[in-house]
């Protein structure tokens, strides 16, 4: 779903990829959307733990544990290329054509994404290495946005350099004023 | 296609909402993909001529220009929503899975986009409206993925906030320094 989109493979490729019958699918889900409900879960799952664990290792500053954070992400996708890309971005590409109920599934991940990135972005204007004067919270959903259009460009140029422009720019708008 | 992304919607489901014969489509195109590559080349086109008319408004500032040019975006894509949506970003999302003459074609969608952008960026510098220090094509750049981004998200959550987090802080990072 990650190369392909949610609608660009079917029940059956999907099938076949995990050498699952069809039978053995429909005790488990209801539906595609549902199979893709519960993928959604066990990602958001993994990577929100990913984080908790980066975002608590006090042994770095709160900024450094960001700029980590994206350093990693810039290094698995890069690493997976061309199977990286986000499944939150990927599933949100076509949000509008799906279930009000996937929608906002897919809402409430971005916000919880958001609300781990806030608290690194407080603890980090706490220790005066980003402006004061930014709203946290704010700053989170911009860097995710701004990280999720990075995603899109790698998949059509296949090279790092976005990922460099969104480490110099997006930082760069979080930078204490002069 | 804005919608529904480029698998999402059969070519069925295409020739049934314009009331085309097969037949007809076929007499014009080899296939989903040549069509698609009309459809972008006629996006791509319309685009291309708004930014040049836009961009060449030399009554205003060139910062002002692109300040404009992001906010007719935003009246546009909230107006539509939800048929908003960048078609590059649809496309783009799942080009990986795309033959490489469409990833291709995709690319220089996106460079002839930047080098728009970067030539209105020039003549802000050159004014003294954004960092002089920026390199104006890494700076387009950044413009455009983290707009993308923003189009996801509005696909998600329906509301324009991603937006005027753009605006404070894509725009913020230009800002000439101190």
């Amino acid at each position: 779903m990650l190369i392909n989109g949610y609608d660009g493979i079917g029940l059956n490729g999907i099938l076949d990829a995990a050498g699952v019958p069809k039978g053995s699918f429909y005790y488990f889900f209801k539906s595609k959307e549902d199979f893709a409900t519960a993928v959604l879960d066990a990602y958001e799952s993994h990577y929100f733990e990913t984080r908790s664990a980066l975002f608590s290792d006090f042994s770095t500053s709160p900024l450094q544990r960001l700029k980590e954070y994206f350093n990693e992400a810039e290094r698995m996708h890069m690493a997976q290329a061309p199977m990286g890309g986000c499944l939150y971005g990927v599933f949100g590409q076509t949000a509008t054509a799906r279930s009000p109920a996937f929608r906002q599934r897919l809402a409430a991940v971005f916000r919880r994404w958001e609300a781990q990135i806030e608290g690194l972005l407080e603890e980090a204007q706490a220790a005066g290495e980003i402006d004061p004067t930014l709203n946290p919270r704010e700053a989170a959903a911009f860097l995710i946005e701004a990280y999720e259009g990075v995603l899109i460009r790698i998949k059509v140029d296949g090279n790092p350099e976005a990922f460099e422009r969104f480490k110099r720019f997006a930082f760069g708008a979080l930078a204490v004023r002069g």
